[in-house]
């Protein structure tokens, strides 16, 4: 074993030794040392063996001399910190925060510059920062190049999206480190603007399995300030560097002392279900700025949307999308505008009828005749609604029903024309009392020349959070940048799509059966995804027989992801019509919590298959989801962690036995037995498929 | 004459002929035609002298075909139109607009899109706009570039200053056309932020004179959402070529149909005065989109501001300009500060004494530690106070004593910034009954890699104008992009700064004795200007032996300026104190009107004099100004405009008979003489002297 070797070399006079701390657990050990030199390296090694191999860390400043080398250990700190907390809402109601850390003080003697780096080895990996402090030799300063190293051991398989600046709206490839080629994708994929610099940038979360079986997770958490990184691949070498998402011109952050860099994290395990189930995102972030955080709600909703989706209804008001009839005044409704007072009340209705929470509705404002692709910047001043909403009418007959209303506000990319209107939008929703809104980011952003993973757009999401904070608001953004753990800092940052959604089933080449089983071990990471499931009606055929697009799941799996995929906030995205011909299996979608006292992932493959059991926030009742790829899978789960000696009713909503998520997705079985904790449950999951069980207590 | 010449020729099919138009007196004829490769042309002839040769007209798209050549005119229009109309506030009651108007209509075969170009030909010079009609061969574009030419036919003397995309707070130069040169220029001129990218590019207005004494102006109004315009000078030829101000991404405009480009306009005549006094270009602008505009009102003003300039007083709290002591919470007041509680009360009460309507407080919001040049997103919020500026107490105190105190918002160039907070920032005013707001744009500006003068930036001038008016504020903004007569359209933007202000005096090379004879034929062309004259203690010695800067008149040319820059908002920028100690002069600000019904240039020639009468808004008084540059000027002026048959007395404030800008600019003199219509006025003005007069009715 490498880790406690220590080695002494000469350097700048001072003598340095190569450090390395462990995991509380001691499985993974992180070692730091500079070298000749003068520039910090790192590496990581799991149990006896390197993950990760001497990799360097360093900054490159514009119009200034670099942090790269050149410096010395002027001291270093070590400290064990363990500090559970509880999240406002979230997969367990507390989270571990148990780790090691050591702070390495330096100094760049040719410019009497300092910078610190601090290392915090958990049980499931390691993360480190660049921390900034405040000096008289550097005080504003803009990042250039972060030269964050993650050098490989071996030609792993990474399950990896091309590193656009754009979009993470991709499907996952599944090929190894040495295979990564963004030149040889079908771009045909439905995403709106991709922005794709070079043919071997990768996005992180990058999961990945070693041929020995070791998983390993690159990502960041706590990007607040800073631009989102991606990572440039050597596929010879397999060596990943930093490449984070520049500005207009070509500039990286902007930045004064003292601050931090996000951290960068290296999660490792022989047991993919450290990963998947990982808190350590989430606890590298800061707590909650909120104080009052009892308005924060989880929330299971319908909407007026996926009839837009599937082309029954149309966002716009003229049907046409053609601004320039609503310049001339010769707006004339199509008839298919699917946001009107009278379509959102049978949302209410139906919402009310089934006990959901909320109703959102997209299209309401007037605006979508020319929503994205034309660069505009004032879309939308998300304030008016087409003539045929009345938001008085459709709000009192929502609470008149007990229903909160979800706010939409497209952007269509123009973040400079919403900041502007943002506080007069928020204070509409809060005259209506909408609690919650969505937004989307489709589109090129204006700024122009920003893209959504940029400094300036981070910051903006971060900061609309903040701001929806002051009026108690709850914020699910879409076509954001990916999130990074923030909504434990601000807890009304509900959730967020960032990742490629159940929506590219309605309309595009789709999401691949595997894809649900790998966004929890990339996207989910970062925070709850809404994803939209729960769709029914599989194949787009049913509204138009042209049509060759569907869902890529069975109807079970749909139902299934409602527990693998976490998120407070929970779509039932199908239409009434198509949930009220399947009662029976829309009872799960009705029953299904969406907040949670505790998560135990009981088994996890990325890109093959996933099972998790959920136990309902304050009540004693459990939820299983199990989801599986292309391949059909049989599997059996222990029921141990339900309260012994207590028995319960367990609803099992599975494929049909003649199931298939192309051939016959819509079959499906339910069946309910008793249960105990000392009980096990097979579970067959069909091509595509995947089973949801409700577990609760039988009196 | 040409003007009337009809020549034929063939092209694309149809016959076109080159066509004249003419301006109401007939001085002035405009001839358009298409070249031979369907090239837009036009000319420009005052009386028989050419004074714009054949130039080209065209417009090239990015990712399009350009919009320059292949025309053929469908069809033209002519109108003339005599619209006389009311400024809110303004040099006169009435403004003329009388112009002839022709409308060409393009098109383009090969693209099948369709452009019109609209002449208008006033007595005083031509204007012509570009026009995209509404077509289905043209929808959202990007204007790559503006090919509009203005060849010119001798080589004239011209004033201007550099192509700057950030500022035009340059002193002018005075050469020759063939000697325009940027590279030649001295920089150290005090200029924050300068971005010249070309040797031979200069900012419109640019005023000439051509060698047998034609005055010819070339500039634009009613920029709105499109960038200002510069010129690239072709210093051989003499030709002018219109330079759009990019953005980040090197784009210019984006736009959508159907929709106009701003006025381009030529003035011409062989008469100074008829240019100084043009409203040509307010008469291009839109009517006043504000219906009630009771609340917009002329206001005189002191403020806490010129103590920072001459270094008594420091904008920011701790005086360190050192934001990481803020950051640190470690922000002690230097004793320095301006805005205090205290010494604002002190400006009331000085106001309250002496008549003024209006105190402006500079340095009352936290931030000002990081400033500007550090181009930082975040350093101001625009509501939070330092902590010994207390909002209510001073504006309490000021309501108690009648007066209005007028907001600060400095943006250190952060529009982004801004922009998020301005709805709270005027709610702010709103709550305190502030009625104006100083706003300014020092540093570079955020969205980073935007100018000053692009597209971005003039929409958010206009913008802040619109949401002004919704809160019944008046705008004043300093280091904006240089107004166009937008004032006509949003008479709530009262005034602005955007030249070399009489600021730069106190620390800088400062401003030469004949800048104040060049403004008005340039800058104060598209609106009032908020130069703050007044300054009585000229030398800067006077606060720090040490000093040399100096304002560059005698003490009566800043009296003479009251009247000489137009602006219905005018600061007493000078200290309460230095006031006081000359109270004989000081009467002349506290009578001088800042609206008025009629304005009468009566002598004017650009860089050496300006003389000018005004009458006050609804009183039977008048003012006059006359200004002279580094040469002491003798003249005599007839009276003939006073009320026929009334007596005035008249106080004139002159030269001392030892006064000299430079050796003695302190020294003045103070007379009052009884006069008629029929009376004439020898004024003896000083080397970089002046002379201002009032004259009130004798009972």
């Amino acid at each position: 074993m490498k880790k406690l070797s220590l080695f002494l070399f000469l350097f700048s006079g001072i003598i340095v030794q190569a450090q390395s701390i462990l995991s509380p657990s001691k499985n993974i050990s992180l070692e730091f040392k500079l070298s000749n030199e003068g520039k910090p390296t790192y590496k990581v090694v799991y149990k006896t063996k390197e993950v990760i191999k001497e990799s360097t860390l360093g900054i490159t400043l514009k119009d200034n001399q670099a942090l790269e080398n050149g410096f010395s250990v002027l001291k270093q700190e070590t400290k064990a910190v363990n500090e559970p907390w509880n999240p406002v809402l979230g997969e367990q109601a507390t989270i571990q925060n148990k780790y090691n850390q050591v702070t390495y003080y330096l100094s760049q003697k040719a410019t009497n510059r300092k910078i610190n780096i601090i290392f915090k080895v958990y049980d499931e990996g390691v993360a480190f920062r660049y921390e900034f402090p405040k000096q008289e030799s550097l005080n504003y300063f803009i990042i250039s190049d972060e030269k964050t190293e993650f050098n490989l051991v071996e030609n792993h398989k990474a399950f990896w999206i091309p590193g656009d600046y754009d979009s993470q709206e991709y499907a996952y490839n599944e090929t190894k480190i040495s295979e990564i080629d963004n030149s040889k994708l079908d771009l045909n994929n439905g995403i709106g603007v991709k922005s794709i610099a070079s043919q071997s940038r990768v996005q992180s979360p990058l999961m990945m399995k070693s041929p020995n079986g070791i998983y390993i997770n690159i990502f960041e958490a706590a990007v607040v300030n800073y631009p989102i990184m991606h990572l440039d691949v050597d596929t010879k070498n397999y060596s990943l560097k930093s490449n984070l998402v520049p500005n207009a011109i070509g500039d990286k952050a902007y930045l004064q002392t003292p601050c931090v860099s996000p951290w960068r994290t290296i999660m490792v395990s022989n047991d993919a279900r450290d990963i998947v189930g990982s808190k350590m995102i989430l606890n590298l972030n800061e707590p909650s700025k909120i104080e009052d955080t009892s308005w924060i709600k989880p929330m299971k909703y319908v909407g007026v949307w996926w009839e837009m989706h599937v082309g029954k209804a149309t966002w716009d008001y003229a049907g046409s999308q053609n601004a320039q009839n609503a310049a001339d005044g010769q707006l004339k409704p199509s008839g298919k505008h699917g946001a009107t007072t009278a379509n959102t009340k049978r949302y209410i209705d139906f919402a009310a009828k089934h006990g959901f929470d909320g109703v959102l509705v997209e299209g309401w404002n007037v605006g979508w005749e020319d929503w994205f692709g034309n660069w505009k910047e004032n879309v939308f001043d998300f304030v008016t609604p087409y003539p045929d909403f009345n938001l008085k009418e459709v709000n009192d007959y929502a609470k008149s029903k007990g229903i909160k209303m979800i706010m939409h506000h497209e952007t269509s990319g123009s973040v400079a024309n919403y900041e502007r209107h943002l506080d007069r939008a928020f204070e509409l929703m809060q005259q209506f009392g909408y609690p919650a809104v969505k937004s989307g980011y489709v589109g090129r952003i204006i700024p122009r020349g920003e893209f959504h993973d940029g400094q300036t757009m981070v910051n903006h999401f971060n900061f609309v959070a903040q701001r929806a904070a002051d009026y108690k608001l709850m914020v699910n953004s879409h076509e954001s940048s990916r999130p990074t753990g923030y909504n434990r800092t601000y807890p009304n940052y509900i959730a967020a799509e960032a990742a490629r959604g159940n929506e590219f089933n309605a309309w595009s080449v789709g999401n691949p059966p595997m894809h649900e089983t790998i966004l929890p071990f990339t996207r989910l990471l970062g925070g709850p995804m809404d994803y939209t499931p729960g769709i029914f009606e599989i194949k787009m055929s049913y509204y138009d027989a042209t049509k060759k697009e569907q869902v890529h799941t069975t109807l079970a799996k749909q139902l299934a992801l409602y527990v693998t995929m976490y998120s407070p906030l929970q779509m039932a995205a199908d239409l009434p019509e198509n949930y009220e011909r399947h009662p029976d299996a829309f009872q799960f979608i009705k029953d299904v919590a969406v907040n949670w006292d505790n998560s135990i992932y009981l088994e996890a493959e990325p890109g093959e298959y996933l099972t998790v059991a959920r136990k309902t926030k304050g009540k004693d009742e459990w939820f299983i989801g199990a989801i599986t790829d292309e391949k059909a899978r049989k599997t059996e789960v222990k029921l141990y962690f339900l309260t012994k000696g207590k028995k319960y009713k367990a609803t099992i909503y599975e494929d049909g036995k003649d199931a298939d998520w192309e051939k016959n997705p819509k079959s499906y079985a339910i069946k309910t037995i008793q249960v105990t904790s000392n009980s096990k449950i097979k579970l067959n999951l069909a091509n595509g498929g995947g089973t949801a069980i409700s577990f609760t207590l039988v009196d």
